[in-house]
Parts: C-alpha cells; structure tokens; sequence
C-alpha cells in the first residue's frame, strides 16, 4: 500500500517517498539533543548531567528580592500561574511517588530577576522590546534574569521546557545554563478571520501556542474579500452588513481586547491588516460608493471592484476608520495592505478614466494605486502609527516613510527582493517561503526550517533590515475545525528559524525536539498534528 | 498573496489556481440543489415545494403497527432517540418559537415499518445486508419502510437530513417521496491505528460520522509495522511488547467489543485485518522466532524481516491467533493484507535458501510468498470465515477461494487490474484512487468525487463483481489530532460516488450539497473541515 514513485515527484520531504516500508522502528528511534527538547534552541545553553527534582509541594516560581517587579505585576503573576501548571497540574502530569523523600537535590524555587527599572508588567509589547535572559537551574534556587518582563516570559517557557518526568512520574530538571536572545525581532503568524470567521477561543488557542514557541506578532488579517468581522463604532453597517452573521460571526471591541490583552500577557503583538484597496469586496456591502462601479460597456454592471480612489468621501471615510482602528489596537503599527490590485473595474469605469487623464496617468493604473496608497498612508501617519505593507507597494514605488516594513510574500525572486528593500533602507519580513496553507503530503515543516532568511545579496547593514518573519496561515480551507492541526507544529519549525542562531540547522537534531515538543503541546492542549509515525506518552484527549 | 501560477501546476483541483481573488461573494452562492441537503443523493427522489412543521413537544419516531420490529429492537430504539437528538436536541438545535401555533401541517410521527419476519435487531450487519428502504413524508404520519434495520438505520439519516430550520428557528421538511438503495454493497474507511494510536472516542466519533454518511464498512488496520495495539488473550506479549505502551496504546477485548456494538448499531462491519507476511515488525518483539532472521554474509544483521515462512511454529503460532481473531471480530470476512513484501531478508537468510532449494523454487521468492500465503488462507478458511486481501496475492497467482475479495489499491493500472481480477471471476473492491492521507491544497474531494468506479473494459458480469471501494486514511501522518477533520468531509465524497447512482455527477450540485452537509456535521459535533471559503451558522465550538 506505499505511496508511488509517480507521486513522489511533486512532493517536498524526501520521506515521503521512502513510503510506509522506511520506518518501522518501535518505537522510532529519536537522536538524543544535546538541547534537551527545548524548542526553539536558545542561543547559548549548557545542560549538565546532573539533575535535580521539583515537588509540587515544595516549588514557587517567585520575585526576587532584587527584582523591579513584585506581587504586583499582574502579567508576571499570570505567567507564574500558567507555567506552573503547565509543569505540575495538567491532567497529565501527576507526581510520581518519592521514594526516599529529598533523597535527591531539589529546586525548590525559580526567582525571576527585573533588571531594569520599568519592568514593563503594565505595557505592550513592541517592535523594540527586549526579549533576552538568562536562566541559570540550580539548587534550591534557580534563577531567571531578564531586563523585563518581556524576556522574563521568554525564560519562564524556556524553564517550563526543562522540566521531564523520570519513569515513576517524578519531576526533574538538569542543571543548565541558559543565555539567550531572539536572532529576529519580528516573529510572526498571520490568521484570516475573513474567509472564514475564526470563534474567539480559536485565537486565543493559538497566541497560547505562539507563546510556547516564543512568537511575539499576531499578524490579524482581520477582513477581507469575504467577509467583515470587525464591528466598528463608527461605521457598524460594515459588519452589520458585511459580515457572515452580524451577531455570530463578528468581532466586538470587547472581542478585540480580549484578544490584545490575552496576547500581551505573552508578550506577543496584535497587528491588525485593513487590506485595501483590494480585497475589499466585502466592505462594499455597508458603506455606499466605496467601492469603484465596474461598467460593461457604457452601463454599471452590477459588480464591483476596488475602492474608489477618485472620491473624497473615500478618504474621508478611511480617516475616520483608521482613527478609530489606531485607538483601537494599541501596537505602533497598522497592516495596511496594498497587494493585488486588479485594475480591470478600473479600466471599465469612464469617470475613473476621466481622473486618469486629469492627473496625466496615461494608461498606467498602478499610478492611481499609488495615488491612492500615498493617501492612505497619509491618513494612517497622521494617527501616529506606523505601517507594514505588502511589497508591491514598494515594488510600485510609492513613497514610504523610513520606519515602514514592507513584507516579502511573492515565492519567486525573494532573494532579489529582499536585496531591493533593504537597499532601499527600509524594514523587511519575509512571508514568502512560510505560506503555511499550502499543504502537501509530508514532513513538510522540514521545507519551512531549511529556510535562511539573510540568504541574499546585500550589505550586512542591508541584513540588519530583516526583522524577521511571518509563518501565513491563510483561511480559504482553513476555519476552527483545522486551524490548530494545520498549523501546528508546522509554525514550530518558522519559530526555531527566526529566534535560534543561524547555524541551528541539523534536521535530525530538530525532528528529535519537535517530537518532544510536539507532545508537550499536545499535553498542554494544543492540537498540534503529528511530525510522522510514533506516539505521545499522552494522546491528544479531545475530539 | 495569491498562489503563484507555478504552484498550480502541482495542484488537482483547478479552484486552487483561481486563488484568493477568484470569489468575493457574500455569502458564496450555492446552487439550489433540486436534491435539497440530502448527502447521498438517494436513487430515486421528489421533493415537493409543500413544507410541513415539526415539533419536537408533538413528534416522535415510533414503530409502524404492522412492523416486525418493535420496542424490544434495542438497535432501533437507540437509532430513534440518535436521531431525535440531531433534529432536536443538540446545542444548536434550539427551536423557534411559532408565531399560530398549529398554523401549518404538521408532521407529528415518522413511523418505521420493517416488512421482513426478520428484522436482525440483534444480528451483524453482513455483505449481503438489505440496506435499501422507501422514505414518504408526508402529514400528519411518514413513513419509513425497510425490509430489515440496516435499511432502516439508511432511511432515518435520510429523514433527518431533510428537516431544516426557517430563519425562526422553526424545524420543517418538506413533503417527499424517496425509494433508496446503494450502488455498492462495500462501502468503507479504513484507519490504521499502528502507525499512531488512535484513542477509542475517536473511533467511535468516526463511526458517526460514517453512518451520516452511509458508509457501512469500517476496514480496521489495527497492527502494522509500527505498532502491535490488539491485546490477544493467547499472545499477550504481542501487544505488551508491540504496542506503544502496554495499558495506554492498547485495544482491550472490551475495547474491540465497544467498537464493534457501536458500529452494529449504526449499520457498519467491522473487518480488522492482520497483515503478513509484510508489515510485521512489531510482531517480533512478543513472538520469538516469528520473524525472518536477517544475515549480513554469514551472520545474523541484528534486523528481522518478514514472518517467516518456513516454520511449523509460524503456522501453529497463526492457528491460534487467526482462531482467536475469528472469535472476537463477528464480521464473516478478515482481511489479511499480503502486500509488499520485501525480499531482501528472505534472500539473505541461508535456511530459506536452503528451503527454496528443497521446494524447487529456484530464486523466485514470489513463490515462498504465495506457498506461505495459502497457508494462511487454509488456516482463516479452517475458521469458518471468508477473506480479504491486496491486489498481490492476486497477482502473484495465488489460490484464492472464490468468495475471495481482493482490494485494488496500486494506482498505477488500475483498470488493466480490475479487468484481471473480475475476468478471474473475484469480488473486488477500489481504494486506488481514494487514499486520503494523500492531502493537497485545495478542493480534492472532487478528484475522489469524479471517480467512476466500473470505467474499465469488461462484461457486465464483471462489473458485478465490483461490490464497493474504500477511502483509505493511512496513519503516517494522522492521529487523534488531525483525524477527524482531515477525513471529513473528503471521505463523504466517496460515500456519494459508492452510494447514488453513476449518473450523479455534477460538482456544482454536489459542492451545493456537500457545503450544507458539511455544515450538519460540524452542528452534530463532527470535526469536518471546509470545502472552501464561506461559514456555518453555527461554528464548530470545541478546540
């Protein structure tokens, strides 16, 4: 019953084509890390043979007396609560019996050390936090340094990845040494809430499982095309009449906080997208004359194309929405979109040619986009914010400001453009080779974790613009009945990619611990699917 | 961030080319299917446009007073109140409120009439199950005639799917007319619960979702290569040495008995199949001597291959298992696999030279293959059950009783194979173009859709012989995580190819359809993924 060598060809993973007869171990024989099964690898890390045991009964997670933050940091007390029982009271990590008491050396307490004098318990996370530690395990005291509490969220995962049960059940953790520090700044995974609707707890499932492999963007690719989930005070006939369902399938601002602070308690960022002036079909539904009349021949058609960018009550309109998203989400930063733009409806409209002649566009309509997106980025400096942008906004050169990051997403020619907007100065993710919604038959994740981001022509000061990147999980096949399988571990392997080291890159090392790992999120209650053949000590228990 | 045209190339369905920008619709425009939801469509069957209600305080499913069943036919009770619960019952089910009580027809009871002296309340269902019914819906009485439960358990999910709810909640259905059958008496999945383990409740949870689909076969690969997860009284070491985990990643005999009565109660055999001489790894660690000893020259490799042919110990040891399997699994067919075995083991092995020398085999180890195969043929006919197995033993000439079904599998030739196996006068059943852990982006259940199962050269008679297909979900990359939703609704694409008539064809009804089925699923807790962009009213809630 193996796979066909005709089908192999169009598959990724060579081990997909070993077919069913490759592995039949019992069970499969997995290297032993040196990392232990810490995932993302950390940049510096030392794991001693000597190991010590935690007791449930005898172990806090605690301030140190030293740190800036204490009982009062709110985000920090949250994450005390959530790792220790994500290492002691999860259904499935029951204590084994001791049996000699403290035989063994024991850590009895983790003290977690703010350095400096703004912890940050009450902020947001930003482009700029600080997100290193260090983390030394030892005995009765390990400790947990970190500048705030950014980096302390960072550590506290790290610490809780540490942690293994010994055969009886016992907890134990080996002494370590950890330095680390993210090689990227910008980690992120994008979700489309548009074509279809993703319920609250589903976003919320997935910024827990972004924490546990130290993501810190959420990317919202919040409407679109097909529907408008946000509810919007200032024009609420957009969801009203814009969305699947106007009760069901929206987003309420009490919706979107909840989100922001849940994320924010991991230190990980909410960036919105409003995509326009394409993907916007659904927009059209509940504000009149946004969107450009398409003309078969002389008369209207009946359909529509993108926003109209010849009308000032466009602008106007964008101004006040933009004011209200800006106050809305509180990151420095807007996704604004400006990815393809289809210029027939365009073309088809006469008062839109009109336009054209009067600015002296001739026939080139990627000048009206421009025309357009200028305004719109406008309107968006003037909340404050900053903005991300697909590339073609680059590509069709309209003016950016320097702080704007342009995201790499089309598969062909990345190198060369990656060495293009960072010549030209400006910030840059790359998406491109992280389109998680493409799926096929495989170890697919191995493709994701081949990828080295900095592997173009350029300066080192062109390198340094490469902030980071974004694993894509696009909603056309994807709602809450699949998100979690499909996209897990698969972002694992993006994650390891954009915070490990450059040189972290042996495959059989990395299927080791994102077996590990795997399982652990599976026990943690993450609906991560499996790597290949094997089993969890815990199956997932849920259906 | 549309999918590049290079990709496409790879891709099957040819909506995954159109891309993001290919439907912006609100919400997507299905076609009225003149069929209304029925998922599959049903051989013969007229909807009227008169709709009646129902309420559940004034409806119930009952017993005809002329049936041959009654309130003592445990398997129809359980059926009615299923049934009830879905059009009732679930969280989402909720009715509205009536504005005139009693202001339209009203359809107060759905009475089941079973017309056959026997109507196999307590039996299995078999190869040759009636599985056929006649559904009248009409007011105040439908009824539901069947010669026995199996077509019974067929005309409810029939029934049930015809109700739907008016914008206020108001259950209705509307007066019709259905006389059904299958095209195809086999209809299965087959899970493989060796390469992962799956997890009792999801089993069962596909069961449902079988029977909302009209599949009647569950083909249970229990042991493999990887893992050896049936508890045999007689071998226990099988599964304490061969399983996963010992208590864990084990099916009990009161886990195969739960299994086996759930299935029966919806109309569905349950064949296990015990693969060899192939696929057999993790039968060596709990039987000594069962396994070929692989050599490297002249020693023995450490490795082991294939069951070892050349043994009394190996058939006594398979009398006694095979009888124990035939006791435990009520099902009158066991599939016994025979496919790809390797013969590099055997080859290197001096004793099963020695044994080919003395067998006048010469250095055709097909022929050891197929000797060992009829032995194991004699000992599963000695047990009083008919068998199932790959297309190899069929192809390697083995001596097959005619009652033999043989399973086409390889992709390549495949109606060159179904010709031979017909042409030789044996029961075949598809699965070649139905392999479902085969995943691609995109709308792939059309391909599964398009499959005509008798398009190859031969008689009528030939053709007669083709009782059925399976939509095979292979456990490489599956487990409790990912079944469920990666199955679904891919699998009911093959429900409708092997129940409705050849001549139901066209995808645009069918994606109408199998959009609003999907949706059922999901309200009836069945994971199924979507086929495209869009929404259910009601969001799949778990996580």
């Amino acid at each position: 019953m193996a796979p066909l060598l005709g089908l192999c060809v169009f598959l990724f993973a060579t081990t997909a084509c070993l077919g069913r007869e490759a592995t039949f171990k019992k069970p499969p024989k997995l290297v032993e890390s040196k990392y232990g099964s810490v995932w993302p690898v950390p940049q510096a890390i030392q794991i001693s043979e000597v190991s010590f045991e935690l007791h449930s009964s005898n172990f806090e997670i605690t301030h140190s007396a030293k740190s800036s933050a204490g009982p009062r940091c709110f985000l920090l007390q949250e994450a005390f609560r959530r790792y220790f029982e994500y290492i002691f009271r999860l259904p499935n990590t029951r204590e084994g019996y001791l049996k000699k008491p403290n035989s063994n050396a024991v850590v009895s307490q983790l003290q977690v050390l703010i350095t400096s004098s703004d912890p940050e318990c009450d902020g947001y996370p930003n482009f700029k936090s600080d997100e290193s530690y260090t983390l030394v395990v030892d005995q009765p005291i390990s400790l947990l340094t970190a500048a705030n509490v950014w980096g302390a969220l960072r550590g506290l995962e790290t610490f809780s990845q540490l942690v293994y049960q010994d055969d009886n059940g016992m907890h134990q953790i080996n002494k370590t040494n950890i330095k680390d520090f993210p090689r990227f700044q910008h980690r992120g995974i994008l979700l489309d809430s548009s074509r279809h609707f993703l319920p609250l707890k589903v976003i919320l499932a997935n910024l827990d499982a972004m924490a546990m492999n130290k993501f810190n963007v959420f990317h919202w690719h919040i409407v679109d095309d097909q529907s408008f989930p946000y509810q919007s005070t200032a024009f609420p006939d957009l969801s009203d009449k814009g969305s699947y369902h106007p009760y069901t399938h929206v987003y309420t601002h009490m919706d979107v906080k909840i989100v922001i602070e849940y994320a924010r308690l991991r230190g990980i960022r909410v960036i919105p997208e409003f995509d326009t002036p394409g993907h916007t079909q659904s927009w059209g539904f509940g504000q009149k004359d946004l969107l450009t009349t398409c003309y078969s021949g002389v008369a209207p058609s009946g359909t529509y194309g993108p926003v109209n960018p010849i009308l000032n009550t466009t602008y106007d309109f964008m101004s006040v929405l933009f004011k209200e998203v800006s106050s809305v989400f509180p990151d420095a930063y807007v996704h604004l979109g400006g990815d393809e733009v289809d210029f027939t409806c365009w073309k088809s409209n006469p008062d839109i040619q009109t336009f054209m002649d009067e600015q002296g566009f001739g026939k080139d309509y990627s000048k009206l986009e421009s025309f357009y997106i200028a305004k719109i980025l406008d309107i968006v400096a003037q909340t404050g914010k900053g903005y991300m942008v697909w590339q073609e906004v680059f590509d069709n050169n309209v003016k950016l400001r320097p702080d704007a990051v342009v995201e790499v997403w089309m598969e062909n020619k990345v190198e060369e453009e990656l060495n293009k907007v960072t010549s030209a100065g400006f910030p840059t993710i790359l998406s491109a080779p992280w389109y998680l919604d493409y799926i096929s038959y495989g170890q697919d994740w191995q493709k994701y974790y081949r990828v080295e981001p900095l592997k173009f022509n350029g300066t080192d000061e062109q390198k340094k613009l490469v902030i980071g990147g974004e694993a894509c999980l696009w909603g056309e096949y994807v709602d809450a009945t699949n998100l979690m399988s499909r996209l897990w571990p698969r972002a694992s392997a993006v994650a390891e990619r954009l915070w490990s080291s450059e040189d972290v890159t042996n495959l059989n090392d990395a299927y080791s611990r994102l077996t590990v790992h795997r399982c652990r999120m599976v026990k943690r209650g993450v609906r991560a699917q499996p790597l290949f053949v094997g089993h969890c000590d815990y199956e997932y228990e849920g259906l």
